[in-house]
């Protein structure tokens, strides 16, 4: 079918004015009168409906009117400019199809819903005003971050989702099989026969994509991943889900400057990218979900990000320790109320903070030179607190393999990785993006649920 | 550090020529004379490497020369253009910082490896000619994927990869659980109590994001997906992984028509984007990989499709069935001798199969009014078979309940999916694009194993 999307009329009012044009979408509210109506229509390709007018001239005139929220319709008519009216144009229909009715028992009528109910109905809430702008913002950070990163001739990895290796040991992991749960194959003395497994071995589904990636960067110099991450964490916050997205850029012959470099380059652009094309749902985020949100972005891109140690993060966090639940003191994690407190009261903007105590960090991360901390980054912002984590990497074979012999780390099970170590090391580090947080960020949604489109948290995977 | 890639030094000759300027690479030769020598650097970022030349003015000359291949090596020096030699330019090296050496036994010495050989290396495989050049097109192609879709407007979507529901049934699944195997949970009657496992119910990983793509469809018009599905096959084939990657639009207000101009639209906007921005990877497959691979795209590029009913493709097979180990009737489905015998032999070009019988295609196909076949429709192409399997979906309720009680489907498992046909109901169509056989396609690769980055079959998850 020609139809055209109401967000090309929009865009290029001009092209259509006057124009006889065919739209399809779904009737979002329908007011009659005795010979004519108005129909809002939306199709889901621009945040603004249209609308429509109609009247007795339909050979459908009665059936049009009595269309109810939720309808398909395509409509053929001309683009006549309103000048006096809010909106900028209107169709005037010489036909309206009805492709599908809409049953009464809609669950969307043009009233406000929470999005405790929305979450219920997940496969209807991408018709709402708040839901299409959340999700179209979600597909264009998606892309922005591709662009930015395919600009700078980067290689976008596929790091493998099933997974013989723990990684980090971050967090508990999901078991992937394919053995019969009621009748697990065991061997003689009781232990689980993996042997008759589907890998021939125990498999989880990742929890990073990182140890893969370095291998390639140490090939292709720059690269990055974008894909699911999965932890089966018993915690029902509105900040964690069991599946969401990473985004792990990887940068050889680089060092945690450059880190950050690359870091603070990519959220302004992200950033820039939504403003500019999505002023619409970002105009309605700052009015209706988040006030504020607007300036907050703004002044992330044109500000340069703080930057501040750990231990003078922790000096600058002690002053305030009536302020929190878990004291501050050198040595421990920061927590959310303490990266929240700096970025937000603090700096009153993202921040750095960098050189961990090793203690609280992976095993990858290189070793300063007071032998006390690593170069590890977190990148904090306001609203959210942690958005992005990451490291320059051990390149030192012995120090590497100290470390883990430390943590008690088999050797056997990092021998890809040592190897990266071994023929021609090159210094080089990275992060990881939580996907989801920088949707959240962007768009000022409150809760993790609401900015995946079938969120799985504990006990809950529907659809 | 203040790099640059040798991609920029290549892509804009002319900045650079007679200026200094400092590369971070690896050594993948060196030649020594008395006096002076050349390392060929790669870094990774293009496909050809960068000639070093060096002398004994350095003042680590002899470790200079000591090398080997695979070393870590950062290098200052003038571009100098060298118009008589086979390479546009050198680098007349100042400096060359050795980054990291080299082990001797570095498995990637300068001679021919069998793939079979560098599938077991496969952290170190994307370093040679080959696996830097498939790679980096994986990346292109992913890429070029999306700048498609978005530049159209598509609503890039993240469907679930961890279900509750099987989809359309489709080929063994993995199971998703964090119960302990060693002692599963039992109910009194000996089944499993999944209550006790994190999702309070079985779950899998998905095969398809089809069917919550419709439901996205329905609000935004037009949408994609591209994200991993998993099959549980024990096959041991050069053409299926247990993880690969799909894409899989899903337009509303669209008919069968509609969805193949958009598929081949989008594999000659995706050939024309490699052909563009990897003519050097290009010409290489073209050379040594796949020869004729380069003239097969062109003609891919500047014709159209053929088109044929699968009924009408099944009378010009049957013609040759003393050429197939399974003869063609109707009513069988298609197997890859076929599909590649119409597409190689009697087309010669990509070909759109469509409407095949009800029986062995899906559900959710929308049925024909001649109430034997279904509007589905295969996308063949030369060297591969099947690369898109599409199809209009049934959008009226009553046909499509029916149709799933003939199979057996139970109604409850598909609320949400008929909620779509009951509440403003879209004649809609789309399909699936396995990535992997997109790649192979594109790159003349044919060992699904080589083109993925960490591949999982049967009885294989290394790294």
């Amino acid at each position: 079918m020609e139809l055209t999307n109401i967000r090309d009329l929009f865009r290029n009012k001009e092209a259509y004015e006057n124009k006889k044009i065919t739209v399809g979408g779904w009737v979002r509210s329908i007011r009659n009168s005795k010979a004519f109506g108005f129909i809002v229509v939306n199709d889901g390709t621009f945040f603004e409906p249209l609308q429509v007018v109609f009247s007795e001239t339909l050979s459908n005139f009665e059936e049009v009117q009595k269309l109810n929220v939720g309808a398909a319709v395509i409509v053929t008519g001309t683009l006549a400019p309103t000048p006096e009216a809010k909106q900028p144009f209107e169709i005037q229909a010489e036909k309206v199809m009805i492709e599908g009715a809409s049953a009464p028992d809609y669950p969307l009528q043009k009233k406000r819903h929470t999005f405790e109910y929305l979450r219920t109905i997940s496969h209807l809430r991408p018709r709402t005003n708040t839901f299409e702008a959340v999700f179209r913002v979600r597909s264009m950070i998606a892309y922005a971050i591709h662009k930015f990163f395919q600009e700078r001739d980067f290689v976008y990895v596929h790091t493998p989702l099933i997974t013989g290796s723990d990684c980090e040991g971050a967090g508990e992991m999901f078991q992937v099989t394919t053995m019969d749960l009621k009748d697990v194959p065991k061997n003689a003395d009781g232990s689980v026969d993996y042997s008759k497994d589907f890998f021939g071995k125990p498999t989880n589904l990742t929890v990073s994509g990182q140890l893969n990636g370095e291998t390639y960067a140490m090939a292709f110099k720059n690269i990055y991943t974008f894909g699911p991450t999965f932890r089966a964490e018993n915690s029902n916050t509105t900040r964690h889900a069991a599946e969401f997205w990473m985004i792990e850029p990887e940068i050889a012959f680089a060092d945690l400057e450059d880190d950050m470099i690359l870091a603070e380059s990519m959220l302004k652009y992200v950033i820039r990218y939504v403003l500019e094309n999505a002023p619409e749902e970002m105009n309605f985020f700052n009015s209706f979900v988040d006030k504020g949100l607007l300036d907050r972005l703004n002044n992330v891109v044109n500000n340069d990000f703080a930057r501040v140690t750990y231990t003078e993060a922790v000096e600058l966090l002690e002053k305030h320790n009536d302020k929190f639940n878990y004291k501050v003191s050198w040595g421990v994690d920061l927590q959310t109320e303490h990266e929240r407190y700096l970025t937000e009261e603090i700096f009153k903007r993202p921040v750095f903070v960098t050189d961990y105590p090793k203690e609280i960090k992976a095993f990858y991360m290189k070793l300063n030179d007071d032998g006390k901390t690593v170069a590890a980054v977190d990148c904090l912002v306001p609203g959210i607190g942690e958005i992005i984590g990451g490291s320059q990497r051990e390149d030192d074979y012995e120090k590497l393999l100290a470390r883990m012999q430390e943590l008690g780390l088999k050797e056997e099970d990092y021998g890809f990785y040592l190897d990266l170590r071994k023929y021609g090391s090159a210094r080089h580090a990275g992060f990881g993006l939580g996907f989801e947080r920088c949707v959240m960020y962007l768009t000022g949604m409150s809760n993790i649920r609401d900015v995946i489109p079938f969120p799985r948290t504990v006990g809950n995977c529907e659809i």
